[in-house]
């Protein structure tokens, strides 16, 4: 292990190299990028990774999943509420007094002369340290290890090391909770305050105690926070306190503490935050619970809760982990998306989801799109099925806001918004503003209408994954039928083609709106349709009475699945025929041709033209996947001679601009059979956030490409995939030449699978005992058999029959 | 004029370089300084130079006369208000687009590569302009000149040019009201937020409005602001918005302009603010005051407010300049310490009066201490008489808070508290805190009663310069009575020695607590019951109608006034009179003695022992002037000779750690015909915040000094003093060397003087037609006429007679 910091006691804290992402220089130029990539969040709060002692610029984030604000602002967007991470500490020789101008530690007003901050996945704590030397050369090393704990998701917590390196004296440190946090603080535009402050109380029970109120819909959130375990480090006995105070100063409130240090001796100590909001205690005020809550913390202290944490960060590794031989930094890669991936999951309310940025900033405005169904689900459903049904709860519980949505747009059943937050109606703004001022309107709330079909795609493929039919019974049927009947509505038939049409809509592919018959769109609604109307028949089948009261309750008509067949049957894709060619949308082949052929040192196709979209919309140029999504998503739609065609046609007209993109064209690449070419696209998708290749990392997890990395190891490299035909599960990996083996853990219809992929070998071990027969096809040859001794392990070679080793 | 400003507009706005104080390097460390030293104030509000783009470090500082709070805090203390200041600006290419960050420009995102930063004396004006360098390259001006206007004292205004000097695009400027601010914001453990938020309304009526209320007494402070005369410079036509928001941040609020400017053009804009608080306003909310005024003042425009204003300043300066022939570095400290002195005062409310600070920062707690009655009041006094009533009136207004302190400790009549603030009882918290952390008991509330007796002083020296019978009527004389029944119930008979002694004191010298017999407090209260006799005697025959109600509604006894005399007689003076010498207390000479023979840079005596109190109390060195002052204050106390020995004697003794000291002695020094040692101590007083010589000048304005600056000059290097045997004013200067000339203005009984002084003449001109004789004795001669004539002027060469010229 390397000594990465001055205080022991956070080297040993750590874990094994490639567990860690670690920044090793102060570059206040990539603190908007590291807050993000040193988010920790446990689904239900996320806080970015802002210092402790403040930085210039910074913009630290401090939100909890499902509390949204409007205001005066022009979005509804996740809340920036009060920071709890900030703790100043002041070097003082003497004790303050009255009239002492005293300079906290910090970037800004010492010289940073050692400096290291890590990011420990396994665990999921960020370990920061700087060393300081102030105006009066003094030395003074502060390190702080935080977490957000996952075992008690209220709970929040740092401990603090300092040491005088040179000198000695008198210390104070100041211990903030600071409700002075707005949206875009680095914007004066679009800069907002979502809450007013109802308490901000000091020391009643020697703690802080702070309460915002969201304007619009008075949701409260408490914050309590108390320092605790004031000692030299490593002894039982508190460090005598020559003052100690509690203060309520507006918008912040504060804790301050002093004593006297010697050279080289370190102090430590803890601070623990306790947050609740009301929309989780039935509208009550958090102010008990937050009071109760930690004075049992406080009584445990702040060691026990990190145990807690890390055993919980443990078990979910032991699902989550994917490990490859052959390259420690591409094992760093992958740990690094799926831990922001997994962490910001949360199963504890079906009132939220997964927001394309995560809990890792206000990058669209904590809003949750397709991305969620279609680039994150995939790796919840085969690695926590729980998250993974209750993500997709999220959008059940928004059905209400869907009918909504589709009624205002004139339609039938439920119409999905483009972007969703806490009522499931459209909450994209009507316009945005362009670099001259001018106020643009914002089509795809009104006609990007996939997101539709993509939820109900991703309903069906949960189910049949997790082996779950009572989800379907209880939420996705519903959903199904919903949404059969928007596009039901939302189709119109031409009768010259004699096929049914889908109209005005924007595809995956934003550069070209108002298209006609977008082949996604068409295909996926199509899809809708035909499996609302499957599972429907099956469900009234399986279980006649439950579904007769839904379809009594919607107000159904049996004639409907037969229509449903029908329009689907009969969905137009334009085609050029002659080329193999799906036709991204009617006259797409008419548009003016563009091919990339250059890239910049991030990997990023480089368009030398107008950027603008109005110059966009004339060419052939598409800002990400569309047409091979389709083809990625429905795998039956077309030969492998059409999937090729149009890859090879539609990736040099990709321009990457979302980070959606990439990653898919790595999947298809090697669904394709070029693994090199779609390990270097995958190795540009881990690498989204942590080279910041959209420039805008610093708004924000780019959440869709984490599962994006996921699917392509899994899906692509580790060749998974349910056979749709069979009903079993496909495992055909194809390594990178750069890698000895893959190895991974996915669950299957209530199996758990832990998969270790050789170039020629393929080893799996069922960890648990389950009644049944396991049947999985191995590299096209289907393998089936009893999991009745957990830990057992097959061993696989390509192209030869099964070796049963004990 | 030189150049100092990139923007012609602010070098055409200064006045001659002998007005100005001019900062020509950016440097941070300098900012807690430069805040004071740029403070504007009109009396009624002091604003600190902090900078409108903010700073690291900063201590920025909004002050309202007279509005103290205490909250949690250990001391009431004046108010650390909403700041009205803050302006950013932000160039961009581009219109701000929701997700972007924007930087504002500062010293903090930008390379400052030109500053400068000018107070412009004459006109009460701060110019500040930087030329910032962006992380693009991007350079552009930005120059701000601000106003507290005397004119209208609710008003203030900046003016802000900006301009690109080698790009263009678009301009952001936000315009802020700063509510988060709170007292002593470097300092952890003793920060206080004095005020809760009522109200931070955006754009009602186009116009930010913020409402703070305190927390103890609810006075409620209204401000409201909007940005005005958005244009390119010179252009009578606005310049057309892109946007325009005002927003309700917390405790924030801001209003946002965006507008495109090219390169090198010159955009300019005002922000007007006003300012009302409740206590003038009955306890009204100011709300519709604040919304009243700042209608009238948009239309009317910033140019035409700042007319006003630097109208207002050209006749303070016409009554308080002093012109020094010679040294144009000396006549700009001269300027420099009345600037700051006369801005101060304010006439419009008896219940505030200038603090220790000024409105300049938060030391002393913005605290009224003996330093305005014995240090600043003699300037007004001689210059703006008005003001030293209202001042007085201060005083008179207090009395029932400083009968509550006598009765509290045990004594009768009125005992002004050491802290004065709002109420009149004392605002000195009972202990402070030392360096190890540990209360230490603060005794100058209880015991340095020789405030008192100072303030009788004052008003009777007030009515003889100002010839103020009915100030003395309607306020002196119970001032007089009051405190001479404090005084009459404070000494004790020492029957051995058959006179009264006062026990237990503290002098002006506080490194000596309870001491017995300070000779300074004997005297000065002897002289205070001597004169409340006198007056009382000399009142009852003048206005016996009055006086007899008076003396009702005060219960008193006839024989007091006897007694007052009886007990001023026989007060107790401790002497050596062998050595001629007073001895400051009782045992004073058995302390060790300890002479100063070092001097550091700044021109402070240097002690090489022991700085804590306990060791200094057993030596005979003396924090500050003590006998010394006794002997300044009451002229006939001692003859030449006894003056003289303890001058030699105490200066030697003399650390100078109060600023209240240098100045004494310099006047001291001056009259016994050391002018040249004079000249050199009035030099250091003259730099005391210039130079930062106590070090702790960002805290705020050592007023005393500015008033000892003064008192040098004029009763100093003028001679000028009331000659209380012939109740003529008596004129005898003697200049430094280095000056040929010294000229002032002083007011006497009505008449106005404008004297110019020259080594060997003396010229006066009486500038107004009055009626009457004016007598004055120059050079020790008598002389008397009539001033007939305005602008008469007379010129007498020293020991010669006068020779009257037309």
């Amino acid at each position: 292990m390397a000594a990465y910091f001055y205080h022991e006691a956070l080297n040993r804290l750590l874990s094994e190299d490639d567990w860690l992402i670690v920044q090793d220089t102060y570059d206040p130029k990539s603190n908007f990028k590291h807050e993000t990539l040193f988010t920790l969040t446990n689904g239900y709060m996320g806080t970015r990774g802002a210092f402790e002692q403040g930085a210039v610029p910074e913009m630290p984030g401090n939100y909890l999943a499902g509390i949204f604000n409007k205001g005066d602002g022009p979005v509804r967007e996740l809340v920036n509420l009060p920071q709890w991470h900030g703790i100043s500490v002041f070097a003082n020789r003497n004790a303050l007094r009255y009239a002492e101008e005293a300079s906290p530690l910090n970037a800004q007003t010492c010289e940073v002369i050692r400096f290291c901050r890590i990011l420990d996945m396994k665990q999921g704590i960020l370990i920061s340290e700087s060393v300081y030397r102030d105006r009066d050369g003094h030395e003074t090393a502060v390190g702080t290890c935080r977490f957000v704990s996952r075992h008690d998701v209220h709970r929040t917590g740092i401990r603090l090391f300092a040491t005088p390196l040179n000198h000695e004296g008198v210390f104070g440190i100041e211990s903030r909770i600071d409700g002075s946090a707005v949206n875009w603080n680095t914007n004066p535009k679009f800069r907002a305050k979502h809450f007013n402050l109802l308490a901000a109380e000091d020391g009643d029970s020697e703690q802080l105690y702070l309460e915002a109120v969201t304007k619009d819909e008075a949701i409260h959130i408490g914050m309590g926070s108390a320092i605790h375990g004031l000692s030299r480090i490593g002894q039982q006995t508190p460090l005598p306190t020559i003052y100690h105070k509690f203060s309520n100063e507006g918008e912040e409130c504060a804790e301050y503490v002093e004593f006297r240090i010697g050279r080289q001796e370190t102090v430590q100590l803890d601070k623990l935050v306790v947050t609740y909001q009301s929309l989780e205690l039935n509208g009550g005020r958090p102010r008990d619970a937050v009071h109760r809550n930690l004075a049992r913390y406080r009584s445990e202290g702040w060691t026990q809760e990190l145990r807690k944490h890390t055993n919980r960060y443990a078990k979910m590794w032991q699902e989550a982990d994917i490990q490859i031989a052959g390259s420690e930094e591409d094992n760093r890669l992958v740990r690094f998306n799926l831990f922001h991936l997994m962490s910001t999951a949360y199963s504890g309310s079906p009132a939220v989801s997964m927001a394309a940025k995560g809990l890792h900033g206000e990058g669209y405005w904590g809003h949750v799109f397709w991305d969620t169904e279609i680039f994150m689900l995939p790796f919840f459903m085969y690695t926590f099925p729980d998250l993974a049904q209750s993500l997709l709860k999220y959008r059940y519980e928004k059905l209400g806001g869907a009918r909504e949505n589709a009624r205002i747009a004139g339609y039938a059943g439920a119409k999905f918004p483009w972007q969703s937050a806490a009522s499931g109606q459209e909450e994209i703004p009507p316009f945005s503003y362009d670099e001259h001022g001018a106020a643009q309107p914002l089509w795809m709330g009104k006609i990007e209408d996939h997101v539709t079909a993509d939820i109900a795609y991703a309903v069906c493929q949960y189910v049949a994954v997790a082996d779950d039919p009572a989800f379907m019974l209880a939420c996705g049927l519903e959903l199904l039928i919903e949404t059969a009947r928007f596009w039901q509505s939302r189709v119109e038939y031409d009768a010259e083609r004699r096929q049914y049409v889908i109209l005005n809509v924007i595809g995956p592919d934003e550069f070209h709106e108002h298209v006609d018959n977008n082949a996604y769109t068409n295909a996926m609604a199509a899809r809708n349709l035909v499996q609302a109307a499957a599972t429907l028949t099956d469900f009234q089948a399986r279980f006649p009475a439950e579904v007769s009261d839904l379809l009594a309750r919607l107000d159904w008509r049996p004639d409907d699945i037969a229509e449903w067949r029908k329009i689907a049957a009969l969905m137009y894709i334009p085609r050029d025929e002659e080329r193999l060619l799906i036709e991204q949308f009617d006259g797409y082949f008419q548009k003016k041709d563009y091919q990339f052929t250059a890239f910049d040192a991030l990997g990023m196709p480089v368009y030398t033209g107008n950027p603008q979209l109005a110059e966009l919309e004339q060419t052939q140029i598409i800002k990400q996947a569309d047409t091979v999504m389709l083809l990625l998503l429905l795998r039956g739609f077309a030969d492998a001679a059409t999937v090729q065609a149009n890859y090879d046609y539609y990736e040099k007209r990709t321009w990457h601009q979302s980070s959606l993109s990439m990653g898919m064209y790595a999947l298809m690449a090697q669904r394709l059979g070029d693994t090199e070419k779609a390990y270097d696209l995958w190795l540009r998708t881990a690498r989204t956030d942590l080279m910041d290749r959209h420039g805008n990392a610093g708004l924000g997890l780019h959440a869709a490409a984490t599962g994006a990395v996921w699917q392509v190891l899994i899906f692509g490299f580790g060749g998974v995939q349910p056979d749709e035909s069979s009903g079993m599960l496909e495992i055909a990996p194809s390594l990178p030449r750069a890698w000895k083996s893959l190895s991974f853990t996915v669950q299957w219809r209530g199996y758990r699978l832990a998969v270790e992929a050789e170039p020629e070998h393929l080893h799996i071990t069922l960890p648990e005992i389950r009644q049944g027969i396991l049947q999985v096809k191995i590299w096209g040859r289907p393998y089936a058999w009893r999991a009745e001794h957990s830990g057992e392990r097959i061993s696989i070679a390509r192209r030869r029959e099964a070796s049963i080793n004990g």
